[in-house]
């Protein structure tokens, strides 16, 4: 089942054509990211903490569909499309909440490295609870 | 009673020292203040709406007094100070939940604007609702 | 000849991770766009009163390549891919002045609306400068 | 003599109401910063790495007096107003380059602190070179 989170746009998030900047919807994803980790209790320092690595993204990719404006809220939808040896492909969706738009689709790859930004295996942990949970 | 509201520090938030970026607070007040005025529903854009007024910021000020880290939670306490005739002072503080240590404390002073950026007093209505449920 | 414009990681680009956050890439794209627009005399909003439209992003993509730091310095370096009938769409590549490594390349798709953000033609002025001095 | 560097607002650090928002005042100030260590050779990541010290923030202020648009570019002014013990403070002003009017003025406080976040007298060294050139 896709994870699900609520947010809402903020009047910092707006530019002076009255609607969210195109990059606010990459901060809501990973906001998204981070609930997801959370709510399995591994957030991204417990990761670091017990499996020694971190996850900088290697990819990005969205399409705008539908203006968000000040005080809309949105839910983001995350799903995983592909768990690789190193990477994992996430797949989001913001809807608008009052008329259930499309806003944004779009997908962030992420890769494992290590301490010294080595690309590294994913932890079995890890992948088994990301494919139980994440999609 | 204080208005309060629960954030969390977001990976964007923090810098290479660690910590959330100064700035970062000051976007966690005005976001509180949006959510008062959301929980009296008049978002900032209804106000626009009803009263032809905007709320520029005049002044802000923070002392930093203990550091918020990657997915700390902390309580942003929000209280009006002085509502006088064109312009609202609020005090802000930010209390980290793990500890209860007070991370943040400032101030946001807003002065009503009409359309031509002309100061104007404010509404008595709103005047009225900020000194029941803002303090 | 590609549009370059030079940048500097700021404290505030940085994250935990110790790099400049991945969505600070498209601020910095979106920056370079704005210079490109500035050097032909046509800065967004001298565009949008002359022709009346305005240019909301329908997509956007980046590989990251090599990790930027605090105080590094990078080339953007940016070239018009194709000019459909009512749309833009800008290369850009980062590259790090110190080791000329290629931080990330991405693209940006961009498209003409007007004031009730309907899609509408390019005007082929615009067109022109931009086929003349964009690539 | 004040240091002074020149930026312009992009559109990303505007917002609906048109102008650029209050918290990017703060960013640029803190890029004007960065921009005088680095004039006199001393980056931030340069002081940290000869003298041990970081220099995290204790205090913000700013007065915002006109606002800043699209496009409109601005000088930050800066110079030292007390260098204590242990921390710094520096005076800002933002001057719009067309008029010449006061778009903000504000002051930040800095702290030098070790690697354990313990405050820690600043260097004689860079104290001197602060009083020579930052004022």
């Amino acid at each position: 089942m896709p994870f699900k989170r609520t947010f809402r746009v903020h009047w910092v998030d707006t530019d002076v054509a009255g609607v969210m900047h195109f990059t606010n919807y990459f901060r809501y994803f990973e906001a998204c990211e981070e609930e997801f980790y959370r709510s399995i209790s591994l957030p991204f320092n417990d990761i670091t903490a017990k499996f020694g690595i971190t996850f900088p993204r290697v990819e990005a990719h969205c399409n705008f569909k539908a203006a968000c404006r000040f005080n809309d809220s949105f839910d983001v939808i995350m799903q995983v499309r592909e768990v690789a040896e190193k990477t994992i492909t996430w797949d989001f969706k913001a809807i608008l909440q009052g008329d259930g738009k499309l806003a944004a689709e779009g997908s962030i790859k992420c890769i494992a490295v290590n301490a010294k930004w080595k690309a590294v295996p994913l932890p079995h942990e890890l992948v088994k609870v990301i494919q139980e949970k994440g999609q």
